[in-house]
């Protein structure tokens, strides 16, 4: 797990690192972000919170845009930012821009011709989570997660499907149910095939339902945001989370769209939702 | 003075706009940003700060990256970022990324293949505020100016030969002697041709030691900046302005580098300095 530093840059009195090594799950180079705040130069390991990005991002995104740096500095947070599918000559793409690379759906694909390095599943929460650990001063009793879009459908899936890992969990504008939008109508055949019971093992509202269960949300949605109607459906995790009594909190922030602009504005309540449980 | 609107999206309680218009002065397109703060929208005209861009930016590099729009929410502060060039088909250009389209240094060229379009001294003395001040809750009695790099020395060129117009003036890791510089040495004979006399209008140190002056300046510069030593050289501009009796705050900010990763960490103290002068 031989790590390559492709740049640092001193941010808001911690680091700002990009990270590449060559990942055994992918069978790709994989780039990722990790931000360490000032407290990580002092040997204590401290909580961590991951970023899963949405459709079309890489690690970049969030990391140039997501201001999450002052607030993680002054709390104390590392916060590490995977890429979202892998990439490059060899790997399998499709011309639209969600399937493929950049849209990896953080699934373990099982079809043609996604198969062979599209296992982001695997990725984001065994293999990165070794290198992360083996690298960075992180305490991986404190783990919180968060994501936008098709990253916050990733970042509920895994949280409900490793109970206890994640002491915070909370999503910018996710999609909750891809089995009923055509996004994930789309994704989870192309990449899991044609048995619906594959799909709900990556559909937030159907693992609600089945049983899985999360100490408590976060979610904010923008309500100008052109994905809200069709592909993001908010009312179906508040249902779900009403059904199993699951604490949502969720925010309907008037006026805000899809973008970064909307995820920057809320990024501090974000951390600070985790910080609060991870440091309890 | 049509104004396109490219897109608005609400950010930090404002509004985050792209506008595109023709420009008189560069007979293109000129595209900028306009951050419009939430105490906008109650009818009152609100201080203004202007950012100017470095090389090879454009209007999207601030706007994305400067993690302006919060300490901006909260000052009550418009923040315009306009971009550093004309552009497109039928404009001069270089293959270097120092000189040509993205790198207009902020003069009038008078100087072939550049002068038809390369006007961005008279747009964004002129033509920009003008366009500003008529589509914007803008009080013109209250500007503010910064930039980056590049942008530094433009914002500190055009303050020093503005007296009055800018309450507050700042810098993130200016040029303040391209008169002495590599890559002042290239473009200002490249854009204004071989009297220095016309470079020394455009020469942050030059103009302080020909006796312009400004009421006061924050310059805040990063020791790991790779440009540090052959570009940048904050020593003259400390010199210039110890000489000349201009409260210079220059702050050498210990291991941060040139990018916006530095520029994002400062910028709300830079808003701060520029609202306490704009609002007093």
């Amino acid at each position: 797990m031989t790590l390559e530093t492709v740049s640092t840059s001193r941010s808001h009195g911690g680091i700002q690192g990009v990270y590449r090594h060559a990942s055994a799950e992918t069978g790709t180079p994989m780039v990722f972000s990790v931000f360490l705040p000032p407290q990580a130069t002092n040997g204590a390991k401290l909580p961590v919170v991951w970023y899963l990005s949405g459709l079309t991002c890489t690690h970049a995104n969030v990391t140039d845009k997501g201001e999450f740096r002052q607030a993680a500095a002054e709390l104390g947070l590392i916060v590490v930012c995977p890429d979202t599918s892998p990439r490059g000559e060899g790997v399998a793409d499709d011309a639209a821009w969600d399937m493929g690379q950049g849209a990896g759906f953080y699934v373990d694909a099982t079809q043609a011709p996604w198969a062979p390095h599209f296992r982001m599943w695997s990725y984001v929460t065994k293999e990165l989570p070794e290198v992360v650990a083996a690298n960075f001063p992180v305490d991986m009793d404190r783990q919180g997660i968060t994501g936008h879009s098709m990253g916050g459908h990733g970042a509920l899936t895994v949280a409900l499907r490793h109970p206890g890992r994640f002491k915070s969990v909370s999503a910018f504008a996710p999609i909750v149910a891809p089995t009923q939008v055509p996004w994930g109508q789309k994704a989870l055949p192309g990449y899991l095939g044609d048995d619906p019971a594959a799909w709900r093992h990556h559909d937030t509202v159907a693992l609600i339902q089945d049983g899985a269960r999360l100490p408590d949300l976060l979610v904010d949605q923008g309500t100008a945001d052109s994905f809200l109607e069709n592909q993001l459906r908010p009312e179906l995790l508040r249902q779900a989370c009403a059904d199993a009594g699951i604490p949502l909190t969720l925010r309907l922030q008037d006026g805000y769209d899809h973008s970064y602009f909307f995820i920057s504005t809320f990024m501090r309540d974000h951390l600070e939702w985790h910080a609060e449980r991870l440091k309890a």
